[in-house]
């Protein structure tokens, strides 16, 4: 689904190889970089707009962390996964090209991996996101594991 | 270093393949795991403990991203990556076991893999991550890969 679309959450069965979905989209302030940082990457390069300056970066960046987070919260949001009966995982996580004060990014998700399950209710989904900035460059690359309700699993809901 | 020792920053030449550290612990608690979730996974499971008990887990458990994000914090927090330059990604990062209201977890770090880089002021570090809760449970694992700065990066720091 795409942003503006209809946002009815996706049954297992439904979720096909080499579909392509689109989140909305965040911007990266300097406050909520800060905040994240004292909270979970107390790096120089994320806490300290100054000492910043002075290293190979040139300026605060985000922790990798807050942009995993955010990603999964936007694709979160978009009701993509809201049938997950729960995480498994995540693999190949890739920062490939810093965010700073100011970037706007979205995720673009694409279905990498389906596969039933030994349990009738549930089945596995993966997908690879692909958080892009307002300049259309891939800042961040994931597979995130998935188990997904299926329309057996979600009867009733 | 264990918790409580002294808490020299590593450079890259002093990590060797099986060396463990163990981090200091943290408490999750149920206000924690709400806030976290609201902002970056806000599943029903994570977020609403009236109805997390009707879900399988029966009462609400920490967002992944949120055991890794204090897992990581924690870490950071012992001292071991400080001579990062940047990380460079995170693989297989697994889920084993639901974090509740209450848990106390801890990180034991083990040196994966070493190896020098074509730059001479760093070289690739690969620590994995047991997260382990009170009773002794593993409840994370995951491999942070690392680019920490080498006594010739860290020359006058």
């Amino acid at each position: 689904m795409s942003y503006g679309e209809p946002q009815r959450p996706l049954r297992f069965e439904e979720f096909k190889v080499g579909d392509r979905y689109t989140s909305p989209g965040y911007t990266f302030t300097e406050a909520a970089i800060i905040d994240f940082a004292l909270q979970y990457d107390p790096q120089l390069f994320h806490l300290d707009a100054e000492a910043a300056k002075e290293t190979l970066y040139g300026s605060l960046i985000a922790s990798g962390f807050h942009t995993l987070c955010i990603a999964f919260r936007l694709v979160n949001q978009s009701g993509l996964p809201r049938f997950n009966v729960g995480g498994k995982g995540i693999d190949e996580v890739r920062w490939i090209k810093a965010v700073r004060p100011g970037d706007t990014l979205h995720v673009e998700v694409e279905v990498a991996d389906v596969a039933p399950s030994r349990m009738a209710d549930r089945g596995s989904v993966q997908l690879k996101y692909t958080a892009i900035n307002q300049k259309g460059e891939a800042v961040l690359t994931a597979l995130l594991n998935h188990m997904i309700r299926t329309q057996a699993g979600t009867a009733g809901v």
